[in-house]
């Protein structure tokens, strides 16, 4: 497991008519590491994130590309050396069902630096698929040169219809989430720093997951992930809390799996909008106070 | 040119002594469309952005990666139609010195959709540079393994050495500058979703670009393409405020810029840290009212 947070020295400077007061002391600030992703030894992609929960972020990451959609799709991962070490016995791919929790009991391989490369096995005929995206990668969430392209091309991809879920959550509920979420931030009040992302049961308001992350992508990949690698999916009447803005990226991730109600603290974009009007995804930003403003599907949200 | 703000219909939902008001009206969103960058025709990357500036988003995006460092670098630039269309006779390359302010007098080829494609004409001998870079593009701003190979590869990359800038800048001035960007952000108050990045002259506190955009890094690409375009790399002596926090990846745009102050409202992340201390960029962070934390080379900073 990779630190949250660190230490480092800071110079703090607060001026006062005038007058400045200087001080040199300890500020914890968040961790951010590149993790490579491989499939099966090949490389996926890399990606700047915070350690922990790194089969999550793969597994989630891999759900909003299409690649997998349920938990028996993932047969092995295993946090491995440099390149070249993963297949050279430095460590043995562990099975999953062996795992336990699974991004809190893989074991490094004892070769430096081996947390930040993951080498994930998948079911038969799924590489393919995995080499394919690896190619197109560049792309990331977009495939196309516009956006009814981009979201056509996740209408294709997807294996859940979100506007056929029946769910309904009450405005009430949706006003609490982000204060929920932040408190649940273990590391957000020490650095300032982080993202996060939270399941939440739409029916009962019950916190089904929480994650932080340098990058607000990522702590919903690790949400998605932990869902996946759980056999949740689809993630039927849950709603998705993000502490951001909503974009059409965020947007792809839930509507990839079966989420059907995102809530953003702030401003959606145009094509998140756009996307969850034609997905059939409830799409909620500017929660603040009391108030919120519903961008798709309002008909989910009673008062 | 695109669209930067566009109106979409909300509900807006205001709760009060357990009764809802529910309001149907019209909201401005940030538009968010996909930007496909081809050098010679060859595909390079795509990227969300907020459209406008795209030519300085590629051409800054192309200098963070290594592959151009002045405007002689790039020779045409073209917005073109779908695959295969921009050698079809669809449009004709415009050399950049026919273009005026490059990222406004780009016309658009007639066809759909071509403000989405931009086609780049690099000097002899970068295309192959750029290939190199596309393939490996799943790895952004990080090539290695660990937070320290990223920061060797950011610093063999670069060709400018910001250590040895002998600028300083006022705290006084570091503290007036969170305000002056928000004040030049047209888009953001009807929105709420925009990102900025401003470049400030570190003596005089003088304003000399502001972009916006819904992806932070886009804001910065946008602020270092159109520096690069118009023959100021590297940007000695001056001062990069961003709207967020600090990651890796912006302090990376910084460095392979020449600037050698980063300065950033939010919270930085440890990599950003680490590859200021190593670089010898100055790095601020939090700042906030009349103070501020500085992470990096605070010697350059004056009370």
């Amino acid at each position: 497991m990779g630190r949250v947070t660190t230490r480092t020295p800071v110079t703090r400077i607060a001026l006062s008519d005038g007058a400045a007061a200087v001080r040199r002391r300890a500020d914890t600030v968040a961790v951010e590491e590149p993790l490579e992703i491989r499939i099966a030894g090949e490389a996926f992609t890399v990606t700047m994130r915070t350690p922990g929960h790194d089969l999550e972020l793969a597994a989630g990451l891999l759900v909003s590309e299409g690649v997998i959609a349920s938990d028996g799709d993932v047969r092995a991962a295993i946090h491995c050396g440099g390149p070249g070490t993963a297949s050279d016995g430095g460590a043995a791919a562990v099975p999953l069902t062996m795992l336990g929790t699974p991004a809190l009991a893989l074991a490094p391989a004892p070769t430096e630096n081996t947390y930040n490369v993951l080498d994930i096995a998948l079911a038969p005929g799924l590489d393919a698929r995995a080499r394919e995206l690896a190619r197109a990668f560049a792309t990331t969430s977009a495939c196309g040169v516009c956006g009814a392209a981009s979201i056509e091309a996740i209408e294709k991809r997807s294996r859940h219809d979100v506007s056929v879920d029946a769910v309904t959550v009450e405005a009430a509920l949706l006003a609490e989430l982000p204060e929920r979420l932040r408190a649940g931030q273990s590391a957000f009040d020490k650095t300032g720093g982080l993202h996060a992302a939270a399941l939440f049961d739409a029916a009962t308001g019950e916190l089904l997951v929480l994650r932080e992350d340098v990058g607000r992508h990522n702590a919903v990949d690790k949400v998605v992930g932990w869902a996946v690698l759980d056999g949740r999916l689809p993630l039927a009447g849950t709603v998705l809390q993000v502490s951001g803005r909503a974009s059409f990226e965020l947007a792809q991730k839930a509507v990839m799996a079966g989420i059907p109600i995102l809530s953003a603290v702030s401003a959606p974009s145009s094509l998140a909008v756009e996307l969850a009007a034609e997905s059939g995804l409830t799409l909620v930003g500017f929660v603040r106070g009391a108030s919120m403003n519903v961008y798709a599907r309002p008909d989910r949200v009673t008062a």
